[in-house]
Order: C-alpha cells, then sequence, then structure tokens
C-alpha cells in the first residue's frame, strides 16, 4: 500500500540539468548525447526528454552534424514549472472520484447539495497544488543557472563551452576521417 | 516517458472520506466493511487503510462482533497531512539524485564548491513541498466534516447514525441465527 515514489521523477530532475548547461552563450547548438556525457546520465533517457521539450517551445532543434538544441527563448522566461510540465504532462497531486456521491443513502437519486460545489477533500488538494505550482513557476533557468555560476569559480563556465566544443570538433574529425578526409583544424591544433 | 499517475492515489482519497464518517458522535465503532459500503468503495481497500491509520495514532481499533474503529484524538486534531503521510508513508515530491556532482569536467575529484549547499533545484523541490504540505496541514478532519454538514440537510448525520447502527444489529442479529437464538430486538422492530 505505501508508495514512495516521488512525485517528479529522474526524468524531471535529467530535464532541469540538462537545461542548465543551455543558458548563456553557447557557440553551436549542444546534442543531447553531449549533455548527457557532461553530467554523467543515461544518454537515452536525456534523448528522450528533449522532443517533450522541443513540443514545450522551452528548446529549438537544429539538425545535421552540428545540430543540437538550444534554449527557444530567454531562459529568464523559463520556470521549473514550465519545464516539469513538458516532461511530466500536467500531473496532479490528486484524482477525485468524486466519492462523497455514491453514497450508500443516496440509493438512486443523488440528492444535488451532495454533489455542491467542489468536494472539500478535492478543494484541499487544489490549494496544495496551486501552491505547490506557484512556488515552482517562481524560479527560472537564469535563476537556477546564476545560483550555479555564484558557486562555481570564475573558469568553470569557460571550461563548460571549451568540453562542449572539443567534442563537436571530434565528432566532425571523425565524420571526416571516416570519408578518407584529414582534419583541417584539429582538436588539439584549437587548443595550442 | 509520460505519467499522469496522480501524486496522492485513490487509497488517500477513501481513507479521509471513511475518516469523516467517524467525527463527531457514534454510539459505537464503526467496521471498515460499513464505511466501506457506506461509500460505495471496495472494502478489501479500506481494509488495509485502517491499519496504518491506527498505527499513526488517527483511530483506535476495538475487536470482537461490535468492534470497528472510532477516532483516535478529536477530530481538529488530526489534519488532512496526517492522513495523508499515514497512508502514502512521507511521499516525496522529489528525489534528488545529486546528479551536480557528476560532471564529467570534475572527473575523479569533485571540486568542493560543486557539492556546497542543497542543489539549486532540490532546493526549489523542497520549497514547492514544503508549500504543498502546509496547505494539508492547515485543514483538519473537523474542517472537511463540517465542510459536509454545511452542504447536507440537519437530517444527514442522524440518517447515517441509523444506517450504521441498522446494519451493526443486522451483523449481530445474523450472528445470533447463526446459533440458532431468536433476535430479541429486530432491526424493523428499533425502527418501529
Amino acid at each position: 500500500m505505501v508508495s514512495i515514489m516521488a512525485h517528479y521523477g529522474i526524468v524531471v530532475e535529467y530535464g532541469l540539468h540538462c537545461l542548465l548547461w543551455l543558458v548563456g552563450e553557447r557557440d553551436k547548438p549542444v546534442s543531447s548525447r553531449d549533455l548527457a556525457d557532461l553530467q554523467g546520465v543515461p544518454a537515452p533517457f536525456v534523448a528522450k526528454i528533449f522532443p517533450q521539450l522541443e513540443k514545450a517551445g522551452i528548446v529549438a532543434a537544429s539538425k545535421g552534424i552540428q545540430g543540437g538544441y538550444r534554449l527557444a527563448r530567454p531562459a529568464a522566461q523559463v520556470s521549473v514549472l514550465d519545464v516539469v510540465d513538458a516532461i511530466e504532462g500536467r500531473k496532479r497531486l490528486f484524482d477525485c472520484q468524486e466519492i462523497r456521491g455514491r453514497c450508500a443513502l443516496f440509493r438512486r437519486k443523488k440528492p444535488p447539495w451532495s454533489g455542491a460545489g467542489v468536494c472539500g477533500i478535492h478543494a484541499v488538494m487544489l490549494r496544495a497544488e496551486r501552491s505547490m505550482r506557484s512556488e515552482l513557476a517562481k524560479v527560472s533557468l537564469l535563476d537556477l543557472a546564476s545560483g550555479v555560476q555564484r558557486k562555481a569559480p570564475a573558469s568553470f563556465a569557460g571550461q563548460v563551452s571549451d568540453w562542449l566544443n572539443d567534442r563537436a570538433i571530434a565528432r566532425n574529425d571523425a565524420r571526416l576521417a571516416g570519408m578518407g578526409i584529414r582534419p583541417t583544424k584539429s582538436r588539439r591544433g584549437r587548443k595550442a
């Protein structure tokens, strides 16, 4: 009977963490694979999250070898609630089954008073849900990313950009090598 | 990926509805079977909920043919949150997996700043959870029962008591009949 599963699953956590890396200037869109590897989380999960984020207008995708994702709107305009709803699909706190109308005393005919207004139990749950959602709506991706920035050393953002660029270059090099072409600009060359 | 299951399941709904019938004066403790039938909900579910409510100190059980449940403390001192936690077991809104520490850039050694304080994403979720729980803690069983009482006609509470008493008498009659004893006080007799 006791179920300890959290309301918002690990996909919400993956999704939010991934999006943080898209906040700020990026030279190129970032692939979901690179985002997964950067964070040490399973790539297939992340690959499934991004189409949902795209559908919700949170990220925009570009195709091709240099393809990947960018934020579709400013990070200040994407709330934690937007992300949660995009991934979990407007999950409710409570599903009211209108049990109040099934009382044995009513037999075949429910008296009108029994269904008047919202069920009191449902009403409490709705208030709790509204209050929870309102907290999630208060915080944007920009707020979250700024929080990380305050903790990290100044060099960290640059290191992340380098890591992502190196991955993109390595992928392109591998593609060219597969076609028998020697890369003109190697990863090491860029760093030297 | 999308999961639309509510955070609090139908057992919470059954539990809360059942408890409402225990608010106020009752001649006898009420069996979980009668509570289930009164509301038209499945008796096996309800039978499983009550031991959890008892363990949480919300109801007290008495055994035997006249056995059943009563509230273990005044209805004003049982919050919706108490009931939810008793049934669902302190379910979290979000389980933080500390993904921030897995960043590929850290390689083998996590820098201390990466784990400083609560993860920003977890912190938002904790605020949302606190706010949700605080709404559930504000409302007691007495509040809920008073809400029903305000909607129902004045005669309703008495009808419920009669229904529950009739059930208890019928059960006792059946038991006596099984022992070959003719009941002295029949259900019809009491009502005449």
